[in-house]
């Protein structure tokens, strides 16, 4: 069994019995498995029930029992006057209440019930969810003595504008509950710094990411690729880390669900907790990924350029942004931008002599025109003789849209300047901008606080403005998709004038 | 009468009756005062109830019983294949469920019951709302024939960023539906371009608006200041406006509604829209109001500023944000930045010489110090030989609190060098960043999308990631404030180690 | 015979005779061939003498027998007070004195004589010039008569930032001297929209200028590519354009050279002013051309973000930066930076054994490393197998050496991960930063001073800080590049102790 | 006694007898007087004469005869192949060649004879200087063993763009020659680090000042004030420092001056090394001050937000900028920003009537006014109840321009909005952008090239494009002003049609 960053796990939604290590206190109510009377659940989405009235929601797993409950040492000064967070206040994740099956959008969620759902893009399907998820913050009880944790934190898969400040802050809120300075650590280049002796983990004190945020990338390093879980978690027994942060993407979020697995397999006590990255933004349930505004502003830069060449040269222009299964950057670096005319992405097919056709058209009217597109979108355009399999990371290997476009565009309009533009590694590695800045923030107290919670196997997100803990399981079931019949999309078709291509 | 930009009418919570042109459709299922036991609502909140379900949500009032339904021009492409927006499509408002009223945060909220509320800071009290408000969006059925649309756009009070965006926006909705650009009307100055014979109403063609989003204030000027809204009513019949945006503050929206009641009683027809605009961020029930993410990301760069002035000369500086009754802007700056040792906010008050001594120990301490403070902060402890009364705009004439904090740090630490740093213009006139972009885009599609579905005397905006529309009476009711209790502030104090002040 | 954009002309240094229509009042004192002993001149540099003082300049042809003097319309005012430039005010182009031919960057001047030089690069020797320019600027008296002139302007070539700030400026001066705003038209898309139906010549007003500073590129498109001059000198006849100003690269400045001969051959009487435009910054004499310093800016961006890259996965980052025959952006802008550990430019020639085993060596040190390579570096060392011959403006076609070092690099550093950035278009775009908005401002003026001093065949430049006219063939003898043994070249080397890699 | 930074010294040009301590090598050839005929030096300016063909040029002072040559440590790989700067290699200082004393500038060169001046703008007269100054760069021959090297580097004055690169380029250096990084010292606070117990001096290596060029400000922190010479020599004696780099104003590089006399008379031997800066961009002779172009182009951005702000109510913004005696920052930035509609500079006098006349009539077409005025600018014209006197380092302290014209505006322009900006701390503490930042770069090591060549007393700068040493006497004469009658100037009042306003 595995589990490495990208080498997605057999889908966790036939994992088959859940909640090895349910928190007997959340159990004790015996949740009937369907609350809501026609739902039927998926296994590997962990469902609680609030003892006082009955609310489900989405379920934690803690390592409580086996850990020593204490009180936080925030308890002297409530928290700095503002309290607590309640172990079982619960934040609602689905908030629309359609009219009926037509409104737009209600496809995409639990409709029939106007419920919580999770979507299935493969099966275009809406999976049925508890209506709760528990919500992240400080607790007056710990299940820590800080003096005792010895954490480390890990950056895994492609950068993201971000990883630095979730760093920091993690590392910030562990000094702030009082863990000594010598016990946090980090690992080097991703999930292989357990293993590789020559990248040997580095000590991160208060004053080691001071000043971090303003750097792009990561610290600590970063990879892809595959890693062995028995090998990590012999590590975690070895240099007696108690907790761990793994920030990710589904590859890393997977590892980490694996390592948590493998955790209470080896009966190693540490608590688990990943802080969900992908600069694709395609992950569900939460408003948005960390990164995400930062990376549709300098995309938004790379559009512009694209249509000052274009203009200036009568020419077309390709800008290729990230995105390979989802086309949120592609979709809102075009509609902030203002200046794109063909926005193509992964989760709308499109027919090649359509596209040139509309073009042309394009150019007819205006003579210069800006296309963006997302480097996973028209896959199934492209002939069968480019690369195959997947990569290092278990994604699949990309053929390259972008020089695929640019290429059919300079046979089919000759004489006509084409020029294509590939930003992703400029926008990748740039600091935050405010928005992301303090959602990182935020981001990595809410981790520190789960750990401390006692809470394991799972991650922090916004959902609704709300932080919540979502179980691991959740958000690495399906990528999150543009919806091609959702509003977002619909307002950049809108206000773009773009057809159907297929 | 009354209700200029500012000039705050007799709070419309005493208003007496509601819903005097409740649309008729909604008003059927009578519902009852009270629908959720024990709760009992203020009057100006006007609340109706989904006949299929019996959920409460805030009514918007319509003019539909005036005015010929028809289909959308968008039927014909099933809005691009995206679909429409369900008539009572509702959006949930309040969505944490407490522990107990012992979680932090849940004062606000109307916890006892987890009802959504509306937040008066005066008396430190949630007022209980209905738990819905409608879905904005585009409606299968439209009330007005675009071909017969006049409409007009006035901007009002201080600038922020994103203006621009707003109008351009709603323009392009109003092309896009298929109004003639000659009957689109920007009202130049504020609503004192209604009367003033200096400054007429110039046309906004798509062209006359193309690349203002560049460019930050507001092409169409803006002013604070008086009224008279039969007059200006007088004028809307005699230029035949039957579609009226007005994108203001709390005084702005104080106009809107008004005019939409003046409008009522002299029967003119006209949909009187808001666009909610506060650079302050101070907007009940909203997520955010736009322009605020692009004002935190500049404000941030005058408290790096400040740092480093502060760090050369190992001393104090001072920077004034805008902030009249809430902190946001000076909270998420200092957040952000990372870089500020003091933040000083209308909402918690503080003593000087606390203040001093807190100063006095970060000097002893590092040498230099940096203070955030918020223009509406500490007016209680400036002497009362300062400016009174009220504006042009009828908003409270604050007091300096920056110059004095300077003058009083510069009496305290004797051969400090204090330096004191306004950046406000600067901060409210540049042009939006992305988020801010998108979001403007959305709202001023919202706003026409909501005139044409037949409704007035509501505003547009965002709650909990999903776009509404309110009644205009509840956001006008009480300034959204930062609480001193909440996560938010919490986690700064937290971060800069900030002790109580008072 | 020809002169289109690159396709340069068979080297002017062989053109023969020279100055077929110099002035008369500059040419009386019959220049002797060669004042200063000892120098030899080539004969495509016209050299005059300046009667009071026997000092040589370098002279520019001027049409003023043809034309009718009138005092210039600022005499009124005496040019707002500031006075005029006389017509043999002189600037020295050379201004070292060298203790020895020893001393570093002496090669490059005409050291022997400490003279003045015209450095080829491709024979490694100085040509020597006369000691002075002509100064730019207005004069008293003036050779048009505002209301006859009927003046154009084109820009041709690759996109630089400035082209739209020297039009803007053309503009603003040209209406500054009083030419009808109906009189000053824009040519489309290089010099091709003399003779393209589908893109007739623009009218050019103040207002149709204002605000395109703001923008990149250029407003008027620009083109590479064949022209012929018969059929454009048609077209000034047929337009009755006296006034011509090409803002272009070698290429633009070999046209408007070739142009000027064939009107004088054709016997139409028209200034053709250059404005010479070349991102590579490889114009000879000039100390910087415009553009240059919002280039390097940009640039050092994509640097930052290499660094990013190579640091956080432990790798190789590759950046390719314009430069075809000179390296003047890549040095700049790593020194600029300070994070770029190889440097590679078309005049220091490299073997790949040797570069591969330096980067080695950095890696083994610190674990990444950032290579900034320019366009036209290590053409020799790739494989012949690429494309051949020039494209379709004469230039040599390069082969990609960005390309070319990622897949070495990723051949002999084996799972080392090697990530290109080609930000080319995107630093090609933006709008200049102040320093070149003011430069382009002055450029513009000072080509239209010229233009009505009666000058044609000549361009405008900045020479040791002050403004000059240039006889147009001088700066497109040779390309300007980077001198592997001056003083700037071997600061970055010793700031990153690059060896020498050959 | 004196020279603390601002407290200027009686001027040096009354200082009497020059050159105590003059290289005998240059002495040697005996340099008559004047040179050239008919001209009359002033004696603080030290004139040698070149013994090969008897140039003049400025000489600097050295401390060859009390140090021990040797080679440089460069010589082994011939200055990475570029060879040296030879000792006596000479830079041209005036380079314009003017037809007659009527050409534009000409009065503020020493036209007469075409000769290299110093301009004195409180008498308006030239003062004529030697043509060449000693052009700086690394000897083959250098007069310090590195391993002995103890050296010191100090910021006075206020802050500006670039402090850190030059500090950080000073230390490069130091440690490029060999010198050991723990005989590199930082002096705290300016020059009253040298006396204060409190801030004592901190060690500076690679390490340390890696990446402070991303910051604003001074690491080492600065000071404006008093200082006693003899004081200062004593902690110089006392800590063995041999090698001193001062960075400041002409209040910095008159106390360098100073601290260099006073060496020499305790008979310390010290290498006194000035570099200058001056956000005002008031340093005579060289081309341009560092952070001069970085703070052009951030004031620049307030103008535009003064647009923003004025455009958008109907009003008047006025935007007060940095320019004690001269208005360069207010004259480039109004250039580059295209918006300016007044420009008031302290070299310019104003009449109050005539500007708010042409305020009015600027109102009367367009409806909003910007004005940029140079904190510097009429001073003249506000009533003498304000403060007198000089500041702690001795600059007269200077009403507040900004302030009395707003409420000018405030009373002459009735009901008109009048805003108000100062962004200058927001300038001054910036990064540098990348031309400042090589221009510091190239500064700071040119500094360390000429400690080691031996020379004292001299500060390094840029003139006509190329990099010398200048004795610092010459730099602190007078400021450079702009030329009321020069092009710049006249430049702007053409580009935005400002009348004279006296």
């Amino acid at each position: 069994m595995a589990g490495a960053e990208g080498e997605r796990p057999a889908s966790p939604a036939q994992e088959g019995k859940k909640g090895e290590a349910a928190s007997p206190q959340q159990a004790k109510p015996a949740a009937p498995e369907a609350k809501k009377e026609g739902i039927t659940r998926i296994p590997s989405i962990p469902v609680a029930t609030r003892p006082t009235d009955d609310l489900e929601f989405l379920e934690i797993r803690d390592l409580r029992s086996q850990l020593k409950p204490q009180d936080s040492p925030f308890m002297a000064t409530n928290n700095a006057g503002a309290g607590f967070v309640g172990d079982s206040d619960l934040v609602r994740i689905s908030i629309m209440n359609y009219e009926s099956g037509d409104s737009s959008g209600s496809h995409r969620d639990f409709a029939a019930k106007n419920s919580a759902a999770l979507y299935d893009p493969a099966k275009n399907q809406a999976i049925p969810l508890p209506d709760f998820a528990l919500r992240s913050g400080p607790r007056k009880t710990i299940y820590h003595n800080p003096k005792d944790v010895v954490a480390a934190i890990v950056t895994c898969g492609g950068l993201c504008p971000g990883l630095n400040d979730v760093v920091q802050n993690i590392v910030f809120s562990l000094c702030d509950y009082g863990v000594p300075e010598d016990q946090i650590f980090g690992i080097r280049y991703g999930l292989r710094g357990f293993l590789d002796r020559h990248a040997k983990p580095v000590q991160l004190s208060r004053a080691a990411v001071d000043g971090i945020q303003l750097k792009g990338g990561t610290v600590l390093g970063t990879s892809r690729g595959n890693a062995k879980m028995p090998a990590i978690v012999e590590r975690l027994r070895l240099w007696g880390i108690n907790q761990l942060y793994v920030i990710g993407g589904n590859g890393g979020n997977a590892a980490a669900h694996a390592i948590s697995k493998e955790c209470a397999a080896q009966g190693v006590v540490c608590n688990v907790v990943g802080v969900p990255k992908s600069i694709d933004n395609d992950i569900q349930l939460i408003d948005r990924c960390f990164g995400f505004d930062t990376s549709v502003e300098e995309a938004q830069r790379s559009l512009i350029s694209a249509r000052v060449e274009a203009r200036s040269s009568g020419g077309i222009s390709i800008v290729k942004l990230m995105g390979r299964q989802s086309g949120f950057i592609a979709m809102n670096a075009s509609m902030a931008s203002g200046v794109v005319d063909v926005c193509l992405i992964p989760e709308i097919p499109f027919d090649l002599d359509k596209l040139c056709d509309f073009v042309k058209s394009i150019m007819d009217r205006k003579d210069h025109c800006v296309v963006c597109v997302a480097e996973g979108a028209g896959q199934d355009i492209m002939d069968s003789s480019g690369p195959k399999g997947t990569d290092a990371s278990g994604n699949p290997i990309l053929q390259d849209i972008g020089v695929f476009l640019r290429d059919v565009f300079r046979q089919r309009f000759k004489g006509v300047d084409i020029k294509y533009i590939d930003p992703s590694y400029m926008i990748r590695s740039i600091p935050t901008i405010t928005t992301d800045r303090i959602y990182c923030k935020v981001l990595g107290q809410g981790a520190v606080h789960g750990a401390f919670a006692g809470y394991t196997d799972f991650t922090v997100g916004l959902v609704n403005t709300h932080y919540v803990f979502l179980p691991t399981t959740t958000i690495i079931q399906f990528a999150r998709t543009v919806d091609p019949k959702g509003r977002q999309w619909n307002r950049l078709k809108t206000a773009i004038n773009q057809p159907d291509l297929m």
